[in-house]
């Protein structure tokens, strides 16, 4: 099976997943298939092929494909940033495609720049230092990340039902 | 996008994720939509649209689309308590519609009632103290809730299959 | 409702939330949710129809359906060993169906064998020793296994994306 056809068929079966549809424009389709393709060449992740990736996994996690900000772009514009992963009525041609605005932080695009040239010890020690064990407050989903996601993959509730659990161990003396 | 469309999208969204259908008649849908985007507005939550909610999430969270019952309902009867969620069977007319009975205990239906009168401060902290971590023995899925789902959102074991983690810390002198 | 249509509607709705289809051929499909049925009277939990099971739940979960081999080789071969999920091509007719290798370490194959016959008390005891809490560095999704699975069930990447989530409590004299 050539990589291409694999990068096909993850997304075909992480659109499924989570209710979405690939791009149908098939010649769209296949430029953003290659473009993942290559960049799990170049860095051994498939991160956004529209997006500057510093090489740095840690660094990038948040645009590797399927990238943090496609949930709610989806569900704000009916399909994410780079038209990848479309909503049904975008794909059945009843919702025309949009512009939509880069949701990732203009701080860590600029900061990619920066990662190409640079040499950055500090990113890895940076994030892990930040992660935390969220929950859904609805649903119950747990999961270890810097921030909560913006949907949660099992209900669907919004960013802000996520609180932190903390572990406590009470001492008295 | 009016708010109808958010909820038919995140009710769709989530029909696909989890492998249901929404109810195939377009009125009882709609119907059932504008509940839903009703509750959102008035408690900040889609509460389900055939029960009475308290306005605490707390005590509510059992009944917040898509409710703790849902799964075990599609699974025995073919939808869920409101009909918004229905089994393919179902969905394309080869399984009637039945009445169901309602799963959410009585004892939390008629507290609803109560709450919505008096002051009960009590029902955070309650429910607060009753958390666990849970996790599913067949495929290792956790959650942070007071008891397991029914039914295991990514491998489909039943409630049965959840047991508790339990953090130990081993002190010897 | 009979066992066999439950066995079925547990698949068709996994197969859904997964991305899968189940297979088309309807004789093979109904030998094989036979087989899971029989398996779930004998054992109390569907074990792998094409699989010998042990009886012992903590020494068969990597072969309870869905079984921890059916990700990667739906994946890497258009079906799962037993062929009940199925790929989309697959399903479709447009890639054959093709003998696999089987994924399950023959050491745990040959004592499942000897588990039939013998007492075998520290199943339990080494298994439970071994469960780590692991998270997807892509999504953060968190479980409780011996080891990651195969693809990430949230967003499909690849077990070597699973790191352990070690909880520290330092203390200093």
């Amino acid at each position: 099976m050539t990589d291409l056809k694999k990068e096909r068929q993850r997304a075909e079966s992480d659109a499924r997943t989570h209710g979405y549809y690939l791009n149908p424009d098939a010649a769209t389709l296949e430029a953003l298939l290659e473009g993942l393709k290559r960049n799990e060449e170049r860095y051994g992740y498939p991160s956004c092929p529209c997006r500057l990736a510093s090489g740095k996994f840690e660094f990038d996690r948040d645009i590797v494909c399927p990238c943090d900000y496609r949930d709610p772009d989806v569900e704000e514009f009916g399909h994410c940033y780079c038209t990848l992963y479309v909503r049904k009525d975008v794909f059945e041609g009843k919702t025309p495609f949009a512009p939509i605005p880069e949701r990732r932080p203009s701080e860590k695009q600029s900061r990619a720049y920066r990662l190409d040239i640079e040499e950055t010890k500090t990113v890895d020690n940076d994030s892990k230092t930040k992660m935390k064990m969220w929950y859904c407050r609805q649903c119950g989903y747990v999961c270890f990340r810097e921030d909560p996601p913006y949907v949660c993959p099992i209900c669907k509730a919004k960013r802000e039902m996520f609180s932190e659990i903390i572990i406590n161990t009470d001492f008295q003396g």
